[in-house]
């Protein structure tokens, strides 16, 4: 049975269950055996009473589990919804980490409100964690890890992985801290498993630990997890070098998809969107839009600007003006290509400063083959409608040229950007088209004077 | 210290070693404080030969650890040139799926020389992997974990995790199969070791365990591992239904940058690449690019009919061509950020057929107040370059039509698209721009017929 089959057949259980009024024991009992993801699927189409009557009747560690899966605005609200008594012991039971996007979605004052129902030395805890920016990996962390000391024995830590264990989010690491709160080693909990039972932490234990520091950002905290393949990564505070928290390997999961999401709407020339653009509302999808098409406007406007400089050329041969979009489209095009392909490879770090010579020198030869085969093309089509060798010459001419500069523009722009420190995605397909354009336009019309000798 | 700093002084530290003479020993106890990956990077600047000499010395578990780091051509390079004796030893620590990735780059016959080196019954389980098609979960698999009996207590099975524990990949989670080879429960190594040693596997486990079948495409697969926040997921055969192996969530990562890389590259035109960029061949990126290219500067072609059709307003009014790239540009950009938006909102699967209406609708609205402030702006650039109030009209007017037209095609190609089972990235932004250009012309002109009473 398909994952996706599976889930409408117990959703409809679920459901049956509902209706024949089965005690709260029961509903947990039938839930458990749904994953909570797809619990949280189930919640979203219930009305919020119903939602609410259903999360209550939950036992606390399973709603808790359930609500991580929904998005943190929704969360608040289910939690300031359902009677207090309930609200504070799914909170005991939710990961640190879902309690901080919560937090961070919601009005400081709600803060304060949700935060009242942790329990007082985690709440500390978590608000050590807020005080770091977003997209950091401080902002990711969670504090639901197993640590010890390095006096220690393995039973000893064994003992308190089997305290601690269904409270934390992972335990195949136990992280060694000293007094001061330093991590000084890590242990896997497969090491534990096969080490003699009194031997101590600070001899099995590994001292070369990768960690972050909290205020890295969270991009470059999942490239180092790729890198390393590791499952869990500890941050450190920036100042006191102190462990704050772990960042798993799933949380980078969604920071990996939503870095490229944000690169994929740059180079779709819109600015980034905060939310899934399923439902993002009306006005912030103008906002979001209106400014770069704006500026993109206004930078095409120097092509009218060269063709009204070239009033004499049009109006002594109409024809040129045909090919006026075949010749600009197919070079913005070609830039286009250029650039999403260095912005993105520089996206996923694979290009150095080293690469740039290579890199620009390999696009302008690239421009230059692709412009001859768009020149043939462009000779044929130009001939056939226009019934003038000179016009097909002089376009077949332009579209060499005219392609070989705006590969080169499409790949030179993105790495002057990042030399400036911009994010290369900035540069997006419709700017370096843009660009081109007004170059293009010059081009065609200079070679258009020669070649059919208009003055 | 941060992880590359880190890294320069380690390597500095072993580059030191290598010179002054350590013995075999010595080096691999240096080696092991060294993440296995910037011991790759470390490889990888050194001359071929000198690599060789270098993985040779290490131990066989270590020297297998660096290797998954490079590129599985550069594996069997080293693999096949490495003394036999040592090529072996390597071969029986590296992971299943790090030997499947070497198998699927090299030649068939260079990958039965390479499998003969492997013990004989794991020999047996990378032949069946083998079998699974390139972006499936199957090939994805690793035969690297921990199985056990539904009949086995809890000592029994914590004792053969102590035995094949260094062996295996992840032991979070132990896999319970029955005799036939399907599976049948999960337990984690968490729940064994809170549980007392004389209980029964089948008592501990859950029986509730999410599967993939072999031939889910690997997108799918790393969206399942999301959604539910899996370590790894069980693959289990089609047909058989036999449990074949496990998906990490690490190789998920990998598989979810690749697969945006790929809508990226799409969405700007080019065949996506197979390599990265920076290594990829002047020719392969030559044939990936040109296809589209020709076939947009075909379809550009109609744009010159188009143009030709109006010849005779063109003659009249001169001034109307100026506008041409400003009012194509335009719609093309707004039709790029529409089809990015849907596009990428589709691949990430925020979009559902419930959700077609609602979005067109939504966007066609876009497109109009987008169109309208474009007007205005449109406006002003034209009556100061042409100085004719009715041309600026004319332009004005054209822009809020074309601006929605495009918004909306941009909007509905990629739904449509994806209708007829089409991958929605392969309508590029420039595939989408093409299309309005000629759709925008034909408005443009017919605009300017009625307003400047052209005939």
């Amino acid at each position: 049975m398909s994952p996706l089959t599976a889930e409408i057949v117990q959703q409809d259980k679920l459901r049956e269950a509902m209706e024949r009024g089965v005690t709260d024991a029961e509903l947990t009992e039938i839930a458990r055996q749904i994953q909570p993801a797809d619990l949280a699927s189930f919640l979203q189409d219930l009305t919020r009473p119903e939602a609410l009557r259903f999360l209550e009747r939950l036992e606390p560690d399973l709603a808790a589990e359930v609500l991580t899966h929904l998005d943190p605005e929704h969360q608040y609200h289910l939690l300031d919804h359902m009677d207090p008594e309930s609200a504070r012991a799914v909170m005991a039971c939710m990961p640190s980490d879902a309690i901080l996007d919560v937090a961070g979605a919601i009005h400081p004052r709600q803060t304060e409100i949700l935060l009242q129902w942790l329990p007082e030395e985690y709440r500390r805890k978590v608000r050590d964690l807020m005080t770091y920016p977003d997209y950091t990996a401080g902002s990711l962390a969670s504090v639901d890890y197993v640590a010890a000391r390095e006096t220690w024995t393995v039973d000893q830590t064994l003992a308190h992985v089997r305290k601690v264990g269904p409270r934390v989010e992972v335990v195949s690491y136990i992280y060694v801290l000293d007094a001061g709160g330093h991590l000084v080693g890590v242990v896997s909990l497969r090491e534990l498993i096969v080490s003699p039972g009194n031997q101590l932490l600070s001899e099995v234990m590994n001292r070369e630990v990768i960690t972050v520091p909290a205020s890295t950002d969270q991009e470059q905290t999942a490239r180092l997890v790729a890198r390393y393949d590791l499952v869990a990564l500890p941050v450190v505070d920036d100042v006191s070098g102190r462990m704050v928290g772990i960042v798993t390997v799933d949380d980078l999961l969604d920071v990996i998809e939503e870095e490229a999401t944000e690169d994929i709407q740059r180079l779709g020339g819109t600015q980034p969107l905060e939310e899934p653009y399923v439902r993002a509302g009306f006005f912030t999808l103008f906002r979001k839009r209106v400014g770069w098409l704006l500026v993109l406007l206004l930078a095409e406007g120097i092509t009218a600007t060269v063709l009204r400089h070239f009033e004499f050329a049009l109006m002594q041969v109409v024809a040129l003006s045909f090919f006026i979009p075949l010749l600009i489209g197919t070079a913005g095009n070609a830039g286009s290509q250029a650039a999403t392909l260095v912005i993105r490879a520089m996206a996923v770090g694979e290009v150095g400063p080293r690469d740039y010579a290579r890199i620009i020198l390999r696009e302008s030869w690239l421009g230059l083959a692709l412009g001859s085969v768009m020149a043939v093309a462009g000779f044929i089509r130009a001939i056939m409608l226009a019934q003038s060798p000179l016009v097909a010459l002089t376009v077949a001419l332009a579209l060499v040229i005219v392609v070989t500069i705006s590969t080169t523009i499409g790949t030179i722009l993105p790495l002057i950007g990042r030399r400036l420190g911009a994010d290369p995605a900035v540069f997006s397909a419709p700017l370096i088209t843009t660009v081109a354009d007004g170059i293009g336009l010059f081009v065609y019309f200079e070679i258009a004077r020669r070649v059919l000798g208009l003055d």
